[in-house]
């Protein structure tokens, strides 16, 4: 019943918010992996359970709050899918009329969820596909939002500050959850801020003395999305841009927003970049539901992709605690799953089916 | 990071299992709704929000550890969407091989979540059409189990008695999120399990002097499936098998499993039965969605539909604390909503269309 608004005011951006009222967002759990990883150090943070099905709904929930309070009615977002949803979501229960933009190639079943919370979603050509095509339409939306005096929210610290500190609140859970830091953590990076806020928020604690020790951040990307690992493991101080071809839906972020904030933050964590290719995120979205019984869609899984390709390299040891965070919920997105469910078929049968045989041949 | 099973180990018939570590099923959000009772009284309970996407997480949890510690190494279970799912993943999660009979008419959508986590996943023609034609279906399989030395794992009281007690943890948590009893409690009745179920939970509270008074329960059908409401309000002490013909995924449960339990449930508490029509329910669930933020399938509103006709006809005061039972995720079956969402689309444009006229036509 408490938001974690109410819960961590003391470490959000929340003058002069009096209600705290939310969606039941944060305050996932963390479960230990059973089979992925015998050895017991490994721990799933499961985002993927938040109101809406994403992390997300941390920034939302904190935007929105914020922006009831501003006595804004309305405003535009850009989304890929899940951020789409969560303001859709949050604004529902604000009252806030809630305008979304979303790139070309965003999933069906994301923008539906999006339209079931009442959202107006426009659909932009060529958004989302090149850089050179994506600058103009951003820099449109942009005039828009200061043409009629509203808010251009983006889920990112460089545009969205206040809101993106929401973000932070998943490092305080960890640490009750765990009793202390983990020593390694992995974070999916595709705009960057999820990684960014993660780190603030153990900050926070080492500053306020509730931890003793860091734990090492460690940034998982998609090969065709490397704007952040090359840069980290050549010593570079800032991400680059890329023309991406990955096909993980919400990791395809070809510029930097937060970018080089993330990487910033795995240096001073003392942590490493680590590449996947979409056949490894795939795989371990295979493996976490077949093995774990955890169903996320592949950019929620990619954070075990680059634990598993870490722990086979020997740069992370499997007696140290990891934690992992899940991010989208499989049900977001079942088209994704698609590919390994071709082996396994529902069986049509009739009374006369129903015998030993089905037990006793595997 | 705690299962609901270690937490409530007391109140549970875990005789032997040394084992807890779940998915994080419970320990799900209650939510004040701000718009469809703006008195503040009205909660919802969040258990569209377990790890599944439906409070059967709960009986699952425990029927699998249970198993798990008994030594089964596969096991037999029929369906029609939320247990399969529920069942899957945690077989999943314990190495369990997991059988589904599933009747005819279970969503598709649902089908494959049970596929994703590994499931063998039967569809048994006639299976759940009527009464007459399950009845041997139901037989057969009963034997199948006492063939192969199995279990044929079924979430109801009369069949699976051990796991359904899982159910009874919704009632500690609204007591721990309330710090009391509600004074109103509205459960959907399919087959009558989940509101026994709750219900048992509240008589341990107050066995144990945790509670002062026990809350009025509430039964809500679908008027097209009433094997329990009308048996309730003509005084009678037994539920009645009915020809359904609801529409409403997962409450289509002609017979009486549970709703004779369910129903000295509800006698008990000194509560009543509502019924509501299947229109009823897909409204509620659009209000849920549009005013309140919350995505949940028909079956998940039922409880809101109940409490808001109760409401409507005098019988629960506005003054009144009360809390709704939520219970499967709206991503489970996203085509139930295709109804409400036919009246906004997404809207295709380019970079031309990017306009104020957007944002002042509303």
């Amino acid at each position: 019943m408490t938001s974690i608004l109410e819960k961590y005011k003391e470490f959000l951006p929340l003058e002069g918010v009096i209600e705290f009222e939310g969606l039941g967002e944060g305050n996932t759990p963390l479960v230990k992996s059973g089979n992925l990883q015998p050895s017991g150090t490994l721990f799933l943070k499961m985002e993927q359970l938040n109101p809406t099905g994403s992390f997300k709904d941390r920034f939302a929930a904190v935007e929105t709050a914020l922006m009831k309070q501003a006595g804004i009615k309305n405003f535009i977002a850009t989304s890929s899918g899940n951020t789409g949803s969560a303001l859709a979501a949050y604004s529902a229960k604000h009252g806030l009329r809630c305008l979304l933009f979303v790139n070309e190639v965003a999933p069906e079943n994301k923008l539906k969820q999006m339209l079931v919370y009442g959202a107006e979603v426009f659909r932009v050509k060529d958004f989302g596909v090149t850089n050179d095509l994506s600058a103009p339409i951003f820099k449109r939306l942009q005039e828009l939002a200061e043409e009629s005096l509203t808010r251009l929210v983006i889920s990112a610290y460089k545009y969205s500050p206040d809101g993106m500190e929401g973000v932070k609140t998943i490092a305080y859970e960890i640490v009750e959850q765990m009793g202390e830091s983990p020593g390694q953590l992995f974070i999916p990076v595709g705009g960057g801020g999820l990684l960014s806020g993660i780190w603030r928020g153990f900050l926070d604690l080492k500053e306020q003395d509730l931890i003793e020790k860091l734990p090492r951040i460690n940034a998982v990307q998609p090969e065709l999305n490397d704007t952040l690992v090359t840069p980290i493991n050549e010593g570079l101080d800032m991400a680059r841009e890329v023309k991406t071809t990955t096909t993980i839906s919400g990791l395809a972020v070809q510029v930097d927003i937060d970018a080089t904030l993330a990487l910033k933050s795995v240096k001073d964590s003392g942590g490493t970049g680590v590449l996947v290719t979409d056949e490894e995120i795939y795989r371990a979205q295979r493996q976490l539901s077949e093995s774990e019984g955890v169903y996320v869609e592949p950019a929620g899984a990619t954070s075990v992709a680059g634990y598993l390709k870490a722990i086979s390299q020997g740069i992370v040891r499997d007696d140290e605690k990891s934690v992992c965070i899940l991010t989208g919920h499989g049900l977001k997105d079942t088209s994704s799953s698609e590919s390994f469910l071709n082996s396994r078929q529902i069986r049509n049968i009739g009374l006369g089916g129903i015998n030993r045989d089905l037990i006793e041949s595997e």
